[in-house]
């Protein structure tokens, strides 16, 4: 078990009423949704790169999800954190993996805590040469300002996608707690369109929800090799992939503590599932299986506004694998393939088959 | 475990030259690639429905696959049974589930055992009021024939769409192997394209491989419900069915002793995940979910020559968990839901959203 996983959180549950959600991406426009349906005052906030999507939510629409926020969702610009995260119960973290830690350092700098802290963010931190997750790190700053108690994490996964969730297509989402309080909660921000399925094991949510994105640019990747090709459909090599990757990430949970049910529910293979079939990760696979050389087309992707998290994922997540739980990437051959792709920028065709080749054998 | 499960072949493996394959449907034709491929003798066998088929692998191509099949397979029609598996040592089978008794009635007039059978067949059998799985019905025949020890049995499962194997595709198929002289036979049928997992839960591949069928019906009514709107993509309820699907099965299989990590492998989990997005039981689903009628559209696709076996498991699968298993229907809340839809004929959007408000309360 990881350590938040076993703290208490004493906050009191009796009297959320405003919610603060940082990063106005798709994901923090998207949760605004339910948390305003659920009966939350609920205040939007940007980061230093998301001003333009406060000024077009504020005249219009969000500009990622097409539709406008719900009426009364209170927006608020870079340079007002101070005044979103006043007096609010609950602080949803959505912005990007890169975004983390300078989001969470300014925030421990003008919130005065106790609050709970809902992370949608996934990947991993890397400070001086330490790989770390996100919990873990924010555990060790958060006990630095404030006492054990006084603060409640939960990781936030599952297989939802932004623009179905502000169109109220039915989503839903695992909750990992770390304490019983904050169980109570998680209750509170399900919608009829946006179910919530609570557990305790945090580590094991927040590494599926890292890596799921890792294994599907491994699924993106069998797209950009077969697409080309006009011979047949190639599901049968998908399912072979998908199926390691839910068993890989397993071991991965398992290495710290977690629990496989978290990876054979909707953490992980229901999240996989989505991902592998939509989103920048798959995308970016599928232009890498197409002959893109990897950190070029990483950089591309930027530059057009879509972030695949899980090319950092991939690289941040090897190295915590090897250096920080000291194990082998020979017990992940999947992974290994992946890294020997898009790190090691060998050829996807050739790699892949060498996986198919040791798969089953 | 099942009875089959305990079983021990005494069949002599290193002796394995001759394949017979009953029916030459999609996957009877299909399966003969890797068999050839491996380097056996393969003779397929068409059902009384096949001849024309057989009439076109002789003259042409294989019409369902649409190639020619390997140099050296040969075939039979129906009226050739006994020529088919005359001195064969494995027979695969690969009718639809509604052949399947007939045709191991019609093996056994005409068969001298002991030799060992490949179930591709998925579903289940009905005798008078009395449903069974394949591999039951099976063992009880085959024991009053020979002794125990005379036969072995080997249920395929795992995510192979045909057409994609005829076209080496890289696939992996699950064998799920009663005896260990059989695990052995197993491999000598793996190609570089066509991987074979083993594993000895006989059962949990055969209850995988047949429920399958049924969730995946349910994936195709997800999208029948919501391809003809345009607001948005519906990935987040495909997930949340899909999650569940895998967890019902996982429930189903471990009724009967099964083991839950075969659903959380190819055979649940993997061939859930192709056969959701793709083949006859998806498209029937969705059928059903654009407004057809259940009966009605399962009539009319068997007439243009696609048989939706997920119908039929439906309906023989919640009779046998109810009346063999006297279980109840309420510990499979997606199951109860697609029974409700498609042999109740109830609203699909109206039970879909029921079980979606479930979900997570």
């Amino acid at each position: 078990m990881s350590t938040t996983n076993r703290r208490r959180s004493q906050i009191d549950t009796s009297t959320i009423k405003r919610v603060a959600v940082l990063g106005a991406g798709y994901m923090g426009g998207a949760i605004t949704f339910p948390l305003s349906d659920s009966g939350h005052i609920v205040r939007l906030w940007g980061t230093w790169l998301d001003d333009d999507i406060i000024d077009s939510c504020r005249s219009t629409i969000h500009p990622k999800l097409g539709i406008p926020l719900r009426q009364g969702v209170e927006t608020f610009h870079s340079n007002s954190l101070a005044e979103a995260v006043d007096d609010v119960q609950c602080i949803f973290i959505a912005v990007s993996s890169d975004g983390f830690v300078p989001v969470l350092k300014r925030l421990f700098e003008v919130q005065r805590l106790p609050c709970s802290v809902f992370c949608l963010t996934k990947g991993f931190v890397e400070e001086g040469r330490r790989v770390k997750r996100l919990s873990e790190w924010a555990a060790k700053e958060l006990s630095k300002r404030v006492g054990e108690d006084q603060f409640g994490w939960v990781s936030v996964g599952g297989p939802v996608k932004a623009v179905e969730l502000s169109r109220m297509v039915p989503s839903a989402s695992v909750y990992g707690v770390s304490g019983a309080s904050l169980r109570e909660v998680s209750r509170h921000f399900s919608t009829q369109y946006y179910r919530i399925v609570r557990c305790d094991d945090v580590a094991g949510v927040e590494l599926s929800s890292a890596f799921k994105n890792v294994y599907a640019v491994g699924l993106g990747i069998c797209d950009g090799i077969y697409k080309q090709r006009s011979e047949a459909e190639y599901h049968n090599i998908c399912a072979i992939l998908f199926n390691q990757g839910v068993a890989e990430i397993s071991t991965i949970v398992e290495q710290v503590g977690g629990d496989r049910s978290t990876v054979y529910g909707l953490a992980g293979l229901g999240d996989l599932y989505v991902t592998g079939r939509s989103g920048r990760n798959r995308k970016y696979g599928e232009l890498i299986g197409a002959g893109g050389q990897p950190e070029e087309t990483y950089e591309r992707m930027i530059l057009e506004g879509d972030l695949a998290e899980g090319y950092d994922a991939l690289a941040k997540g090897v190295r915590w694998w090897e250096k920080e739980q000291k194990r082998s990437l020979d017990e992940l051959p999947l992974l290994k393939t992946l890294h020997r792709i898009v790190i090691n920028r060998k050829k996807p065709e050739k790699e892949i088959y060498s996986f198919v080749k040791w798969y089953g054998s």
